[in-house]
């Protein structure tokens, strides 16, 4: 048997994964406003280049207002990096799954 | 005074224009399966390996939900070449103008 311990990941790791997620905003229900102020919030905070929404199905298209509102009012340095598309399976409280559209848009912080 | 007629336009040339036009679908209010027909449609009938949808505000969320279903389901062979997203003036029935997003996704036949 071998009688070295496992190498435990250390706990600056987790910190820094929670880190990454943390340049992540999931867009839901709220009025638009709620999430541009998140978003220059994120990046006044984290002080990363990069910050990304998230939105399902009828949020998509706040996600959209959200980043727009951002780029064109309140950080005018703001570019969309990328925006990607893609479908996701939801399961309701009755156990059936359904398709959701799903999208990413990634604002980027030009210097 | 030069005799000289000034050459018109060919009308070929017009109906050419119209055709670049053709390739751009719209989508508005209507259930996400009309745009799917319309896609499938505008890809058989048009030989053109390039489809486009355009929308404006909540039309945003359907346009992806159309490309999402044509992709998935229908044209396996289907890209999204590009999206980008914008913001339009429009002005209202009362002169009042307001500000709504945009979004053009591209969608790419891959041979």
């Amino acid at each position: 048997m071998n009688k070295e311990e496992t190498p435990k990941e250390p706990k600056e790791k987790k910190i820094h994964d929670r880190k990454i997620e943390e340049n992540v905003i999931f867009v839901g229900s709220k009025p638009p406003m709620n999430y541009v102020t998140a978003i220059i919030a994120q990046f006044n905070s984290s002080g990363s280049d990069e910050v990304t929404l998230k939105a399902r199905g009828n949020a998509i298209t706040r996600a959209v207002d959200a980043a727009e509102i951002t780029r064109n009012r309140f950080m005018t340095n703001l570019v969309v990096k990328s925006i990607n598309i893609g479908t996701e399976a939801v399961t309701n409280e009755e156990g059936r799954t359904s398709n959701v559209s799903s999208m990413e848009i990634c604002l980027l912080k030009k210097k």
